[in-house]
């Protein structure tokens, strides 16, 4: 199996290929760096046009990568030699909006009728302020990501709608301008921040109580720097409780065979 | 009626109203200048997940602004103030892939099952160009811009597929870089070039005979420059022949609510 060091260095079809004999069941950050990491949402395919238009009419929140064929479980666009039933370490099965079961394969849930959504995540950006000496504060204290609920509505697609999830990283007052032009070369990964300073300007009462991830500790001179979050789209298709959907288990995402670089504005 | 320079300087809504009234029944061009412009294609329900998709597979050619609600003709995104059936000077009315009328207002033809598409238009970018002081010679010369059938074939959405047709501006050696970058500031209009140089390595075998549009001049030290075109998901779709679909009329565009530089990256 290697060391993380090791696991770094992979390319995303041996990355994969450890996914699916499940010699690697875990998280995916670290894997295969370069590489793009996207969020799973399968859908039936009468709630995939609303989905589609969801994610058309929100880009910030829900930046889709790649939209597959009905019944199809492999992405043409980011990773054509892959299958999106079993290339992923854990998969979350919902009926009815309830989380039924979390298999390391979701081959046996797979149907005809359905079509998978894959979406940018913020690995990405997060790679590209690391790079430009902008800490990121959740990665070095080891704990996920800190996420709150927005007053800021998303715009809503037939039966999907909802408020926008936002992730939080603090980060030097000095750094705040770069922060934003790195980030916003991205824009099909959140780009630029969606809000600034503070967060009761968005509906955030308690920045120390997340309603997704963890708390990080926010230092003198640092400023909380806000971004569209993929869960979002998520949040939205389970407020409509869906006979069924499947996604990825948090932090468990798909490896596609782009690089980041991909994603930056051309 | 006015003068041209006092049309430049109406609000959209002025703009459309004059359009309603058909007290303005010609192109766009000109109007309302600062604000964007868009293509308009209108297909039924059952259409409207491949175009949809289409768009997101394909979004050099094909960008999205805004996508109507079933049945709906207002454009909540670009200009909630509006109808679609009958604020642009004139429509194509197509049947079974054949133009069928060209009236100039689409009431009797609209259905409880249509949805209506909004794509960018170059109008935008080519202003942002003369701004920068680079030349736009269709402009200069009065005529059409050349349009040319390509050798890339699109990504294929379910019925939908077809090549990339590109428009063509000649520009400046010295002024490449920068036109390269200020459209490049507009991904949601066809953003930067697709090709620069040689028009036999896309696949175009006479520069001075485009597929659509009118040819211009090409002079000494310029270079031929290639953008991706909003005619596009237009050949795609009548590719299909579907039994009913309604598009604006060539120059004949929608003016939205929104400035061109909402468009430029954030």
């Amino acid at each position: 199996m290697g060391s993380k060091r090791h696991l770094g260095k992979l390319s995303p079809s041996k990355a994969r290929e450890m996914i699916r004999t499940n010699e690697w069941t875990g998280p995916t950050a670290g894997i295969s760096n370069g590489y793009t990491q996207a969020n799973l949402v399968v859908v039936t395919k009468d709630l995939a046009y609303d989905l589609l238009l969801f994610c058309q009419r929100n880009p910030r929140p829900c930046p889709l990568l790649d939209v597959t064929e009905v019944g199809k479980p492999v992405p043409l666009m980011t990773a054509p030699g892959s299958d999106l039933r079993t290339d992923l370490p854990r998969y979350r099965i919902w009926k009815d909006g309830f989380l039924v079961d979390e298999p390391l394969d979701m081959t046996d849930y797979w149907r005809d009728d359905m079509v998978a959504f894959l979406l940018g995540c913020s690995f990405t950006f997060e790679g590209a302020l690391l790079e430009a000496g902008i800490p990121v504060r959740h990665i070095e204290e080891g704990r996920n990501v800190p996420m709150y609920i927005t007053n800021m509505e998303c715009r809503r697609a037939g039966s999907l709608h909802g408020p926008m999830v936002v992730s939080m990283r603090p980060v030097p007052h000095s750094m705040v301008s770069r922060a934003v032009m790195i980030t916003g070369r991205f824009p099909s990964v959140h780009g630029s921040p969606v809000h600034i300073g503070d967060p009761s300007v968005i509906g955030i009462r308690e920045i120390n109580d997340p309603d997704f991830g963890d708390r990080v500790t926010l230092k003198e001179g640092e400023v909380p720097v806000f971004w569209a979050c993929g869960v979002t789209p998520q949040a939205a298709l389970m407020k409509t409780r869906p006979p069924f959907a499947i996604t990825h288990s948090p932090g468990h995402m798909f490896i596609t065979d782009k690089r980041d670089l991909d994603y930056a504005i051309f």
